[in-house]
């Protein structure tokens, strides 16, 4: 048996993606900036995707601008958000567990001469409302704050802090990073009084290789990319229309039905959890039931080293991570895990487990059995 | 019947192309970064690209950095290589027929204190070797010419002015934006000194929203895109697996019985301009024979606007780009064009014709006599 339980570091596309990713780059392959019938064809592709998305969001499809990926998403908010800005102030505000492709960004905006400001969270992960209001100034020109945490799965109140925000500072622009979060819940942007909004298609079973930036449409961001003026100047480039549409396929799908597959995502959570409880050693550090996303478990195992576990359950067939993926080539002890309070003989015997609506039960049975039975060998095998 | 002659604003891919992606999707789909086996079979993809590559173009695979396309490779060199030698000077030479993806990014640069200087082309598009010594100052940070226009299909002195710039001066940077050449010659960064070189698969029968931009193993570059440190931190973001995997497989086909598939291309535009030539009132703008690229046409229709004749040709099932179809979002006269010397009564009447593999002779004589049969009515109807 096979259990695939690293759903946010990638996922396995829908079969209503790889259909329509199969038809744009065999059939309806023109370049939307052709004059000719073909090219209008693959523009359509992309504005029905647009259509598609901003419809999720309940925003106007010109907002939403089609990037690479979440990275150059969250690059493209922070940078170009910051240097449009940068005559208003040089202050930004993050919170601490931020994701490598929003904090990596800021490090950059620091050289050029950005003043960064880390919030603390609290042991749920979460960013202090108090904390905020007091961070901004006059001259702060950007918050950042992620919807779901990625490694532990923490929910931000985005938007109480949307609304401390715009309240202490009309000017400043709130990026949100939604890449774990796109799929799991219904964002609003105007609600939530969130400016900028990042997403990657690969985290909720559409393509790799392509995300979207939702970009309020009084927000002014200088582009990352330079070039032939595609995306009303904002991001150039021949659109990757097989990526796009398979993008608004995936969003489409996900949203159909959509509180029947969060509940089916919270099912699996809540048995995996239980499951997860019948085994000694173990310790949860996931927000308890609905506070925390619906598809992480962070999960330490005491006595057994998270990498060692990791490879004696791919032997069986059982994929996990440890840390975040997103980040494994710098291997190291996780932020996120230490602010909330992860205690430090437990940092390294941690693994997430992140459950996709491919995923059954069947399969989280499989996995609490074979932990049962490998992680006794594992802790004895330590002790020697 | 069909005739698709747009070929050097996008192509088909290719079906091992199209195989691969599908694999990659929906089977081999796990993050490169991942620990666990799906994780290592992705990274296998990745590499055997890489590999795939290098080999073409007789580089090392560490050398090979993929990005979403030939615009993100191309801002990636100019503004990566220009803010990376910073301290050493201020000063950048580029031909003045570049496309957009390399003029932009280089207005962004002029904006942040670069003295850029666009050196004029003969009448056959090319840079004179003269000048561009003459400009070369020591302060004198990258010099980026394009292989092969995409307009007319001028093929550029590559290996003459890498020569010239690291006699000049060593410390300059030579980019070469290959995006209508990679495919179609046998580059060779090493011998024809080029330090940067940007391509996009989906000009050579592979996947939109993916390229690579080789970048020389002494040349350092700032990145775009920051986050979690992937490919050698040069830029992050998830790779597109699919997309790599898919333009290493349209790599590998192209360059397989590479001098075949040239000929082919060659024989497809002789024989198009033969059959060009027989109609009243055409003129070449194009290189003559094999002087010019393989795959690009131009020609001008003397007494009707291009875009009329464009219309008229996709009604019957002809699709050609009037302009260049990279930059069509910003109508206007084409500045290669004018370089190039094309009358002024004549530039607003010109068509590209861009080849593929997927093209007959048989599309060919379908679109001669298509043209001979239209032709006359719109010049009839326009002089009426």
């Amino acid at each position: 048996m096979e259990a695939y339980f690293d759903n946010s570091a990638t996922t396995k596309v829908f079969d209503c993606v790889r259909d329509v990713v199969v038809k744009t780059m065999t059939e309806d392959y023109g370049n939307p900036s052709a004059k000719h019938n073909k090219g209008l064809e693959a523009e359509r592709y992309v504005r029905r995707a647009a259509a598609v998305i901003a419809e999720t969001l309940k925003v106007s499809e010109k907002e939403i601008v089609f990037t690479s990926g979440g990275s150059e998403s969250n690059n493209m908010a922070l940078i170009g958000g910051a240097m449009a800005a940068r005559r208003t102030g040089n202050h930004i505000i993050a919170s601490s567990i931020e994701h490598p492709s929003v904090s990596n960004p800021l490090e950059f905006l620091r050289e050029e001469g950005f003043e960064i400001t880390y919030l603390p969270v609290n042991r749920l992960g979460k960013v202090d409302p108090d904390r905020l209001r007091e961070s901004i100034r006059p001259e702060t020109v950007l918050v950042s704050v992620m919807y779901v945490n990625n490694e532990v799965g923490t929910v931000e109140p985005i938007e109480e802090i949307g609304g401390i925000i715009k309240q202490t500072n009309p000017r400043t622009l709130f990026h949100v990073d939604a890449i774990q979060a796109y799929g799991k819940y219904e964002i609003r942007p105007r609600r939530q009084k969130i400016d900028l909004l990042s997403a990657s298609a690969h985290k909720f079973h559409g393509p790799k290789g392509v995300g979207f930036l939702y970009i309020g449409d009084r927000v002014k961001i200088r582009p990352l990319i330079y070039g032939g003026g595609q995306q009303r100047n904002l991001r150039s480039g021949t659109e990757n229309v097989p990526g796009i549409a398979g993008m608004g396929a995936a969003a489409r799908e996900i949203y159909t039905d959509h509180k029947e597959k969060v509940e089916y995502l919270y099912g699996l959570k809540e048995y995996a959890q239980a499951r997860l409880s019948e085994i000694e050693g173990v310790t949860l550090n996931n927000p308890p039931g609905r506070e925390g996303a619906p598809q992480i478990i962070s999960a330490s195992f005491a006595g057994v080293r998270s990498e060692v576990l990791l490879h004696a359950l791919e032997e069986r067939g059982v994929y996990v991570s440890s840390g975040s993926a997103c980040s494994s080539n710098h291997p190291g002890v996780s932020r996120s895990l230490k602010e909330v309070g992860v205690s430090r003989e437990l940092l390294d015997s941690t693994l997430r487990f992140s459950f996709g609506l491919f995923n059954t039960r069947e399969e989280i049975d499989y996995a609490a059995e074979t932990l049962k039975e490998i992680l006794p060998v594992l802790r004895r095998f330590r002790r020697n």
